[in-house]
């Protein structure tokens, strides 16, 4: 009898390379029209290197926070549309969101992602690892998990369909980067943030992003001796909070006059990229680089809080305005390539823009499996079509950003309850607090500095009437006025 | 091309379902000639399932405690041999030696088993798991693995070569049975014997054996899928201290009249069983039973130190002799059962005795794996001419326990530096801190309580020959006398 991997074989392997946090900016590779200062601040070769022989993305999204964007990765539905519109605690049942005197929280899912029925508060969906395991891949999660709170299906990545789990589980980043601190399991000093796994490496020198290269890499051993294709799902706890050095690679940034934190931000950033270059090295080794698709990706902006980063607060993903949370463009633009050799143009560019829920369908399409049953409807659209042709272009798509949510203590620039929508170049914000919309050409303002609002109220109906029904078809959350009790109304007004 | 999974698939799966410091009465299955009142007082419905459908070892072995036999196991070599005489700390380089007036530690491998060479403390060995791994089983560890400590490679199973690891690492016991307790894992309060993975029942009900059984049946579905033949390594915690309530058993066990500590026993043994009935039912819904080999054991004898056990000490094996870290039978003799559909008789019985590091070589004959390359010479003796032939019978071997150790504060009987030896009926028991010898026949004399040295003088020099010479050839560590720097000498005097 021929095994299912015997048919298989046939089939790419699958790496998603996702980095916790990281912004548009935070790498040598170019993804605007010039080269900025923060490209020259920051040394990525490795990702050059995967640019060079892959595709660039200059207009690639996620949503402003991790959780929302690792649910719609690994289901293909919109934020505003799986409710998971805020991070998730490690403890269930508990709201994350920020207390706020105007609002009452909205009803999102904060217990997260569940395979499994009749969770309550969460998303119940069929997840991609397990649709990829079904039809015979080997199925490795390695590192920052954070779909759903301990004592619910979600928090362990094996209910999500994964053979291997390395590290991963309900929480959203290390207590500790360091093997000196064990990642945090200190007998009594642990908290729920201590990194599971990884044993060997306790009490050594070996930086979190190390350690999960390598275990990724053993468990990769046994698809490549069993000649079964594999999904690696490498998804980096750095470079989120606690901004640590990485010793292997901080003398050069604080020659160069970075601050402190800076210089350690900027040391996470290339042991990451460090950990790309092992794991396309190891691939070549194995002779499974011809047959392996690359994706990178981030889950959202970098962090523009300072402190805990160092400057000037919201400046740390330039051109782009804001960061982490925000719906700006610098807390939802990512840094993405993809190599797929042999079709996949070396050195290519594509400016068409594309969401993470995007990932879903077009991983699907990789690997071949057609016509999956899935319990939800899907938002993505697969960027296959892209891959094969960079002049691909669709300026009628509409991008959706939704958080009705208090992120922060604090409000900033787009981020606390905003939504936002693109289509062509066309974007607008909305600000639920204050009912504001503003609207922005990102052709020629990609750091959205200037509201062409009362220029073109005829675009704003439009998008907010786009933005509007898409929000209503998915009857997705928004905040609740604490004096009334009454939801905050949508773009349209209703 | 034909995958090796296509040519591997008519191999058995193989199931280790080890126990932790359960006696050998500890169960409804009578292990001696007699029921007693221990088999009455325990309630294992499954493992009398398991009897009446393979083979009963009467005469099976382990060490006195847990490292020992574990790392016998996975090497196949003696304990005396592997020189891990003692069981590992989770800290690395920490001697769990108890002080002692008379004796300097002896010269074990306090850092346990390496899989990686040149890790100091430790025996480098090739493991069982990894060798199967190679000839393309799906290899699966769940539960205690305690072969190593945290910072070194032996701490993780997949380093074992087990591609997926459930709730193993380096401690020998979990903080918790209780989900209530996250198994331990509580913000701060958190332990080294916090138990990894299974974050989902965190909060929830449900007691670790429930725990592992689930995520082990769950894992077992992919080989099952991919037609692989697998080997599962199911080491339940259970049911070694902390001693805790099985809510799901207990009520019957306080009614019979059982201490509450007592009680609380037994319930773990009865979870324990359930755990062994769900993976049999699994087995067979999955149509997976008649190619599954189920080999049941423990790993070194139930505790009988009391407190924290009820009753008298070293009464909770009777009619054996002590228990846990003693080398009479009450340390060492396990309730060893296997099922092979098919060349098994059902219900048959062997009082040929058998070591745990016979378990080596007769599981990679299961797995029809000739010739394999180790890095150790292996000492264990494969029982599947045994399991062929229930009448099978050598007198003439040789079995050996060496414990240079002082496990515990208090000497107890059999318990603090000894050595033993078997062959035929005849056991010599040396005491390492006063040279004496005993001699028993345990044909006649089970529960050693005629020593007969007196009366057979060349079988006591003969045997402490046979064990010398072993000791001698292995080089096996021995305490050392404070006063003097020397070693203690071997049975034979030099």
């Amino acid at each position: 009898m021929i095994s299912i991997q015997t048919v298989a074989q046939e089939r790419p392997n699958i790496v998603v390379f996702l980095v916790d946090d990281m912004g548009w900016q935070d790498t040598s590779v170019p993804f605007w029209k010039d080269t900025t200062v923060l490209n020259k601040q920051f040394r990525t070769p490795n990702m050059l290197r995967l640019a060079s022989e892959g595709m660039k993305f200059t207009n690639a999204y996620a949503t402003p926070v991790c959780t929302p964007s690792r649910v719609s990765l690994i289901t293909g539905m919109n934020a505003a549309h799986h409710h998971v519109t805020n991070w998730t605690s490690p403890e269930k049942n508990k709201n994350t969101d920020a207390a706020d005197d105007l609002f009452n929280p909205a009803d999102w899912n904060i217990n997260g992602l569940s395979p499994v029925k009749n969770i309550p508060s969460t998303v119940y969906a069929t997840v991609l690892p397990q649709l990829l395991k079904d039809a015979g891949y080997f199925t490795i999660h390695a590192g920052k998990a954070h779909w759903a709170p301990a004592g619910t299906p979600g928090a362990n990545p094996v209910n999500m369909g994964f053979i291997v789990n390395i590290a991963g589980h309900s929480a959203g980043h290390p207590q500790s980067y360091l093997g000196t601190e064990n990642y945090g399991n200190l007998p009594g000093k642990a908290s729920a943030q201590a990194v599971p796994d990884l044993e060997e490496f306790w009490g050594t020198e070996t930086f979190l992003t190390e350690a999960l290269t390598r275990a990724s890499l053993k468990a990769l051993d046994q698809p490549i001796l069993q000649h079964q294709p594999f999904y690696l799902y490498l998804a980096h706890y750095a470079v989120h909070l606690p901004i640590m050095t990485d010793n292997r690679f901080i003398q050069k940034y604080i020659d160069a006059g970075l601050s402190p934190v800076e210089a350690n931000y900027a040391s996470m950033i290339e042991g990451m990229d460090k950990s790309l270059g092992d794991l396309m090295q190891y691939l070549k080794e194995k002779k499974a680089d011809k047959n392996t698709i690359i994706i990178f990706m981030s889950d959202n902006g970098g962090l523009s809080l300072a402190p805990p980063r160092g400057g000037e607060p919201h400046t740390q993903n330039l051109p782009l305005k804001a960061g982490k949370g925000s719906v700006y463009e610098g807390g939802i633009r990512e840094p993405m390539i993809v190599k797929w050799p042999g079709v996949v143009k070396p050195g290519s560019s594509t400016s068409q823009y594309v969401m993470i829920e995007d990932f879903f369908p077009s991983i699907l399409e990789l690997a071949r499996i057609k016509d999956s049953k899935t319990i939800q409807e899907t938002d993505g659209k697969s960027f296959i079509p892209i891959l094969k042709n960079p002049a691909y272009l669709d300026t009628n798509r509409v991008l959706v950003w939704h958080m009705p949510n208090k992120w922060t203590g604090k409000d900033g620039p787009g981020i606390n309850y905003f939504s936002a929508v693109r289509q062509g170049n066309w974007k607008m914000v909305y600000n639920m607090r204050t009912g504001k919309k503003e609207l922005y050409n990102l052709h020629t303002d990609i750091g959205e500095n200037n509201d062409l609002a009362s220029f073109f109220p005829e675009k704003v109906k439009s998008l907010s009437a786009i933005l509007s029904e898409k929000l209503r078809a998915w009857n997705s959350p928004m905040p609740k006025y604490k004096n009334t009790g009454k939801s905050v109304p949508l773009p349209d007004g209703e």
